[in-house]
C-alpha cells in the first residue's frame, strides 16, 4: 500500500498541523506542542476533565472524540506508538477544571505505563486522576480474563457516555462508574483483510494471502484467533456477531447499540451490507437495536476490515447515548 | 483488494437494504424499489425537489446527500453503472412538491442519457423537469471545454448550494441558477495510488506499480493526464492545486471552499497533511478558505488516493454552503 506522505518521521507532527489549521474554532495545541491537544472552547469550571491519548494513525480515535461531550484532550504518540507521560501530564494540567481528570484509553502496554506516570506527576500538582482502560476486544483475552483484553473500536461509546456524564456536571466518580459500566457492558470483533503500512517502518506490518482473512486480528496488526479462506460478508458477520453475543452474553429482550466500523480501506458499501446481517440476526434473536453508528470510527491506516461492537444499554446509558456531541470528527444532535 | 461482500449480484441491493434498515427515519424506498431512494421526513409542500443519481460504489455520493438542505431522492445503479431512466422518472414522481425537479448529478454517458428520458416520461405527467450537470474535474477536459468534463467530487457543492435554496423556497428557475453557478466555480483534481475492484468484475480496474500514481484520474478510474513516480503530500498538492487555481482561474483576494477527498483506502491523517499545504499555498496565494471539509465525501470503493476541490464563493453561496444540511452521512449545523 503506497501512502500520500512527505518525510515519515514528520507524520504525526503535519497531521495535526493540518487538524489545528482545519479546526482553530474546536482544537489548539497546549504551548504549541503538537503532541497535546485540547479543546478549544470556553471551559466550564467544575466540570470533570477527560483525557485520552495513544498512537496515531486510527482516525477519529483518539484526536477525533476531543470536543463537546466527548474528551477534553488527547495526547498524540506516533504511528502506533504511545505518547509520553510528560505530554500526558501536560495534557492534565491543561484540561483540569478543579474537578479532576479521567484517563480514558485503550488497554495497551506503553500507554499504561505512561498514563500511569503522568496520573503520579498530576497528584503532585494536586490534581485528582482516576483511570478507566477500555478492554472491549474479545479476541484479545479469553472469557473471565475480560481485563486484559485490548481497547479497539468500543473506545468511542466509553468516550461518548463519560463525554455526556462530565458534560451534565457529574462528580469524577459519577463519569468514572459511567464510563467502567460502558466498558463492562462493551465487546467488539474485527477481522482483517489486508495490512496497513506504518510510516517509519515503509513496508506493510504483516503479510496476507490475497486469499486469506484474519478474525479478531488487532488494530496494530496483532494476531487474532483465526486464519482463513476469504469467507462471504454475511459469514463472516455470523462468526463475528456470535461471539461477541456468547462473550457478555447479550441475551434475548435486550437493547443495545450497534457499532460497524470500517479499519480504513473498506468501502461504505460494505459496512451497510454487513449492518444487513447485523440487523437480521440480532432481530432473530430478539435483541433490540436502540441506536447504531455505522462509517470509520477506530482505523488502522489503510487495512482493509472491519469491527463490530455491541453495546448492552440501560437507561441511563441510553441517556449518555443519546446526549448531543460534537468534534470535527463526530457530530450527533440531541435525541 | 479483497472485499466483504455476498453474491456480487446483490452488491447494490445489499447496500441500499442495510442503509434503510440503519435509517429508516431519513431515507425510504419507493415502492419497495432499492434503486429509488427519497426522503423518508415530511414533505414541504411547493418546494423545488432535487434528485440526483448514478452508479453504486461512490459512498457517500449520491445516496449519501438525500437529506434535509440536499436532495430529494436519488437513483441507485449497480457498481459504477447508470440506473435505468424509468427508475429516474419514479424518483421524480416520488418527489415532485408541484414545483418542479432539478435533476442534478455527474456528467457520464449514460447517466445522461437516462435522465433525459426520465425527464421527457416526466414532462408527459407536467412535471416540471430542469437539468444541471456537475462537471468539475479539470483532468477531463481542457479549458474552453469546461462543458465536456466529468463530474467528480465538486457534486457535493451543488447539492450543498442547491440544496439550501430548495429549503429556502427558492423557483425552480432560481435553484437552478444556483446550482449552475456553483458548478461553474468548482474545479476538482484527483490522484490515484492503486486501483478499486469492482465486485461484479472481481478483478481491479487498472494496474498500477507499486512506485507509481496517477495525476487526474477519474473516480472510475478513467485515464489521467500523468502517470508518475510516486511522489510527496506536498508534491502532489502543489502540482493539483496549481492546476486548479490556474483553471478558473481563483486569483488574490478571492475567497473559496476547499474540499480535500479521500477516495476511499486513504487515511485520514494523509488529507489533513494534504489540507496543511492547500492552506499554506493559498495563503502565500492571498486565497482565502472561508470553509473546509475534509474526509471520504466521493469515494470509488478502495481505491487509494484523494482530490483537491475548490469553489469560488460569493455572499450567495456562502450562505447557501453556510445552510443548516442534514442526512444519515452528512451534517452540519447552521453557521
Amino acid at each position: 500500500m503506497k501512502k500520500l506522505m512527505n518525510k515519515p518521521e514528520d507524520f504525526s507532527r503535519e497531521t495535526i498541523e493540518g487538524i489545528i489549521l482545519a479546526h482553530p474554532e474546536c482544537l489548539k495545541m497546549v504551548d504549541n506542542n503538537f503532541r497535546c491537544v485540547v479543546r478549544a472552547d470556553e471551559r466550564k469550571p467544575g466540570k470533570v476533565a477527560i483525557a485520552t491519548g495513544g498512537g496515531s494513525g486510527h482516525l477519529p480515535t483518539f484526536l477525533g472524540y476531543v470536543g463537546y461531550g466527548l474528551a477534553d484532550g488527547v495526547t498524540v504518540g506516533n504511528v502506533f506508538a504511545s505518547p509520553s507521560a510528560e505530554a500526558m501530564y501536560e495534557v492534565d494540567k491543561a484540561i483540569d477544571n478543579g474537578a479532576g481528570v479521567l484517563h480514558l484509553y485503550g488497554r495497551y502496554g506503553g500507554d499504561l505505563m505512561n498514563f500511569g506516570m503522568a496520573a503520579d506527576l498530576a497528584s503532585m500538582d494536586d490534581i485528582r486522576v482516576e483511570e478507566v482502560l477500555v478492554t472491549d476486544d474479545v479476541a484479545s483475552a479469553p472469557k473471565g480474563e475480560e481485563d486484559k483484553r485490548r481497547g479497539v473500536a468500543g473506545l468511542f461509546y466509553a468516550y461518548k457516555t463519560a463525554g455526556a456524564a462530565a458534560e451534565k456536571m457529574y462528580s469524577l466518580d459519577e463519569v468514572k462508574r459511567i464510563a467502567q459500566k460502558t466498558v463492562d457492558n462493551t465487546r467488539t470483533m474485527g477481522v482483517a483483510l489486508s495490512s496497513c503500512t506504518v510510516p517509519e517502518a515503509g513496508k506493510p506490518t504483516f503479510t496476507i494471502s490475497d486469499d486469506e482473512m484474519e478474525i479478531g486480528m488487532g488494530i496494530h496488526g496483532e494476531p487474532g484467533i483465526e486464519r482463513t479462506k476469504l469467507k462471504t460478508n454475511d459469514e463472516v458477520v455470523e462468526i463475528m456477531l456470535n461471539k461477541i453475543i456468547e462473550d457478555l452474553p447479550f441475551e434475548e429482550g435486550a437493547e443495545v447499540s450497534v457499532l460497524v466500523n470500517g479499519l480504513g480501506a473498506t468501502p461504505l458499501e460494505e459496512l451497510y451490507i454487513a449492518y444487513r446481517k447485523v440487523y437480521e440476526i440480532l432481530d432473530g434473536k430478539g435483541i433490540k437495536i436502540y441506536r447504531n453508528y455505522i462509517g470509520e470510527f477506530a482505523t488502522s491506516m489503510e487495512m482493509a476490515g472491519m469491527s463490530l461492537t455491541l453495546l448492552k444499554l440501560d437507561d441511563e446509558l441510553k441517556e449518555m447515548l443519546d446526549f448531543k456531541a460534537y468534534s470535527p470528527f463526530f457530530k450527533q444532535d440531541q435525541k
